[in-house]
């Protein structure tokens, strides 16, 4: 394994500590240094007062999601576990209190045994304390139905379009239950699928996490290197991304005339330049469908270590939901 | 050789095609399409009457540098070549004249001997046509003094301050004299140095371009995979950390009391993560020194490809460079 890391078991506490020192004008990563509290990253102003808190977290590795994401327009709080990892329900239940100013909070979670279940013990604990908190979980993998780390499907790089847009509608004022509400909406409507390269490797593993032969491709592979759908001989871009955008948009059901946000994900490891050939051929037969693309996000935003492959989420658009996407962001990793 | 792209000789079309159609609002893409003129990326809007024109390129495989930072505060046109190739001066004389709105134009080049002369020959037909055009020659890269590409120090991803803070100076409207100057002001105070665990794989090849034991890595890496200073058994992050800033700082001749930017920037597979791990050391190596890292930026900016590590840039600052760096910037790969 060859890591730009110093010792792999404090992989997670090194690149946030660094992530700190260069946005302190964004964001706070509370917890780093002992003695201290639980470890999550907030916002570098604090909450705002009167505003529905919007919370997210889960294993390492997927960076930037969710730290990137923290700042005005998105998240208030964003929860790191150790790599792969559901981050401990101490650490969920301190970003919770910290996003609370009384509105209420969301805890956006993605579909994963560990994470469902840390962020429902915090909630409790949260809601014992007084807070009022909504939960939305994100299952937006259409890959396979249920998985190793998973009942039901996974939540994967649909996730993003869900803090944001969530995020968006606290800023507009929403209540607790509207922004929760308009969460819901971007669940039921986004769907993604991936492919692998390549295997990632988990810094305190220090070997690939499967083994993937030089001239095949696994379709359908989790964000954790979890196995997919199938494994396939290497082929073209279009005929890979076809693979991708087919189960993606037959599950959305879209139909001629619809409006979508497509997004094209990079798992780590692969530069942009292949994630826009993918874009440009996964448009192409989104618009051979009739469907109109009238948002795009081409970039590495939810990923998986090192992993070489990308993904493709598509989101059914409404005009409020792209009123949302493109509301203003000021984060580490989005802004417009 | 897995990628994900169709055809490896249309590589950078297609993946220009598919940035265009992503980021429509922001750039266009001059000379895709059959019959048509000579291969460049401009700005959706066009050039901004008045204003002196800045225009970079160089060869591709180094994304988002150049065309993802073409918009406001930036580039007026970024050159795309073959893959590591040198643009022809017609592509490059092409941008030449769309970026000049008879304000005059800066030409942003890196110091390898083919853009140096295919520019060269660019900037002497725009000038026979009654352009005022000038040069920069950005060579941050501490690492060799000649190499298989350059003669002279090479350029690397210093060449992203330089694009960023002469852009400014365009806006702020300076004349074309005055934007080379600060451009020149830049570069003299700039410096790189970069790393590699893996070597890159052209396309058009289909297979690494140098090999490199599983637990060695390539100090001072050019950002095509040509040599460095010398091979080094894989080491912490801190280590190898050192290996960079030193050369940088020392040969920048940085003295206490000093402000710097700070960009350490991922070679294209290397996980954010990680890079912020060198991030955070390559601070405290600064701060030892009594150096204020006043600026900060992090992210895969100036990349070769698939290739695995990073590469530190340090920017000495003063109060007016600090003030251009800080100034609004609205393009695909930089946003504030």
């Amino acid at each position: 394994m060859k890591k730009l890391l110093d010792d792999p078991a404090r992989a997670v506490e090194d690149s946030l500590a660094g992530f700190a020192a260069a946005h302190a004008g964004l964001v706070r990563v509370h917890g780093l240094d002992e003695p201290s509290g639980p470890l999550f990253v907030g916002r570098a102003d604090g909450a705002v007062a009167g505003k529905v808190g919007v919370v997210s977290g889960g294993g390492s590795g997927h960076e930037p999601l969710h730290a990137g994401f923290v700042g005005d327009g998105m998240l208030d709080a964003a929860v790191p576990g150790a790599v792969f990892t559901s981050p401990t329900p101490d650490r969920v239940a301190a970003a919770l209190r910290a996003a609370d100013t009384g509105a209420g909070v969301l805890a956006v979670v993605k579909n994963y045994t560990g994470d469902v279940l840390n962020f429902e013990t915090a909630v409790e604990l949260a809601q014992a304390e007084g807070a009022e908190v909504a939960t939305v979980v994100v299952d937006d993998d259409v890959a396979v139905e249920d998985s190793l780390y998973t009942a039901g499907r996974r939540g994967v790089a649909g996730t993003l379009a869900v803090e944001k847009i969530a995020g968006a509608a606290a800023v507009r004022g929403d209540s607790l239950d509207q922004v929760a509400a308009v969460a819901g909406r971007v669940v039921a409507n986004v769907r993604s699928m991936g492919v692998a390269l390549t295997a990632c490797t988990v810094p305190a593993v220090g070997r690939p996490g499967f083994d993937l032969g030089d001239d095949e491709v696994e379709i359908g592979i989790g964000i954790h290197g979890e196995p997919g759908r199938r494994r396939v001989p290497m082929a073209p871009a279009s005929e890979i991304t076809r693979l991708l955008v087919d189960p993606v948009a037959d599950d959305l059901g879209l139909a001629a005339g619809e409006r979508v946000l497509l997004f094209v994900n990079g798992m780590g490891g692969t530069p942009s330049s292949e994630l826009y050939v993918v874009y440009g051929r996964a448009r192409r037969l989104l618009e051979e469908r009739g469907v109109t693309v009238a948002r795009s996000l081409v970039g590495s935003y939810v990923t998986s270590l090192d992993m070489q492959g990308a993904s493709v989420t598509v989101l059914r658009l409404d005009e409020e939901l792209e009123g949302l996407w493109d509301a203003p962001v000021r984060t580490v990793a989005l802004h417009w």
